[in-house]
């Protein structure tokens, strides 16, 4: 047992969704959270910057006595995972690999989309963690940048909205897919549309795999905190006007515990 | 008469806009360009982190020997030039005022619309300009965020663009302004499709405006350059993957002399 936090960093407040799945299955652990929203978003932005960001918000993280750091960013996740596990002593995971693992269990033709923000789908993340899965299937990716400021704009249904899904996702209708993976903490919530456009077909949103995976990883090391108090504290690195409103969207609950943190660089 | 360079930052590329115009102007004059990609975008982002971010730039410019500083733009001009002026003796202009005065001198109706990211619009920036212009006009304001990403992805004229300008400028339409202030370095860019909803009105872009004024006041400080080099080094505080592509597009000739720099925080 350890009854040290659990630290969640995204680019944002979209790793939100992840704290949400992780209190379904571990409500009783406490969690800080620390989103870098003074330099989001990070899959328009190079390699090293994304990994020097990582860096610094898992020294955040570790510093305030975190026991476990899970990374809900996918961009950060594709490309500083590895080099994190390698530099830090506090285990770490991220959202890609319980991702894809989900998609090999639901798939049947072997026919896999992914899709994700630029850096995500050009890291070829994906393509590494199904090899190290052993994993026999085609994996088809595809960038759709503007599908996070649709998100941050709320136009989940609007008529554009459905155009740019279209555009994005038509090259892999044609593909034939049966499972998709939804590479990015903003996409789930574009789930209406995409269906749309997609079909009948799988689709794993990695946040719920990922509170699983924790879960497990806690118990096989014995610092699970099975009688906290499930509080969670929420660090942004900028506090724009209407946070509150797309968190409380993101968490599914009231936010409170909100600080400013600036990060040294 | 002085040698230094003329600095100008921008939160990104597009404010090499203002660059291309500045060189139509003054094409001996050595120009030092800053553009924050690693913190792009501020239009979405929290006044005081804006301020902390342009104070930066600022002072960047200002430790390569800048003899003058234009703030490309428009997020940071709306709530960071006061207190920049108040902070350091370099003279400093934006690109607000500007564009004002030139949308009062086509206006006839005096109904101007300005569009711009969601900090310049609720910064109340351009009302402060126009009142200090003494102007006589309304101001009819609307927040376009998602024009920056769209630009970005490249696409100028896809049928999802033309059904976001329709949602957006839809009520600027029906108010019957007879100018429009493009109040982001991005939105010239999609001067076609804008144009296309808003019809045959009278558009300002402040890029131009901007290189009169600061011919203007190099001239009157004696500080200009005419036997320069004409010269540009561009810092970028990241360097992403298509950034190269993007940043000749806006400067509208091939991009030479490009670093990356680390800002302290």
């Amino acid at each position: 047992m350890n009854k040290n936090p659990i630290g969640i960093f995204d680019s944002g407040i979209g790793g939100l969704t992840v704290v949400k799945e992780v209190r379904k299955i571990l409500p009783k652990e406490d969690i800080i959270y620390l989103g870098d929203t003074a330099r989001l978003p990070y899959g328009t932005k190079s390699i090293e910057a994304i990994i020097q960001f990582s860096t610094e918000n898992a020294q955040f993280l570790i510093s305030r006595g975190a026991k476990f750091i899970v990374i809900a960013c996918y961009s950060s996740s594709s490309v500083a995972l590895d080099i994190l596990q390698k530099r830090f002593s506090v285990p770490i995971i991220g959202v890609i690999k319980p991702g894809a693992k989900r998609a090999l269990a639901l798939t049947k033709t072997g026919r896999i989309g992914v899709i994700g923000t630029t850096l995500t789908i050009y890291s070829g993340a994906y393509e590494k963690a199904f090899k190290e899965l052993n994993a026999q299937c085609e994996i088809l990716g595809r960038a759709c940048p503007l599908f996070v400021p649709i998100v941050e704009e709320g136009w989940l249904d609007h008529p554009a909205t459905e155009l740019i899904a279209e555009t994005y996702l038509k090259p892999l209708k044609e593909d034939g897919i049966d499972a998709l993976l939804l590479g990015c903490t903003h996409f789930p919530m574009l789930i209406g549309v995409i269906r749309k456009i997609m079909g009948d077909i799988n689709y794993v949103d990695a946040s719920q795999e990922v509170g699983l995976e924790l879960a497990q990883e806690l118990e096989k090391l014995s610092i699970e905190n099975p009688h906290g108090n499930g509080n969670i504290y929420i660090y942004l690195t900028d506090l724009s006007m209407n946070f509150k409103e797309i968190s409380e969207r993101f968490l599914g609950e009231p936010i409170k515990n909100v600080s400013r943190v600036a990060l040294a660089n």
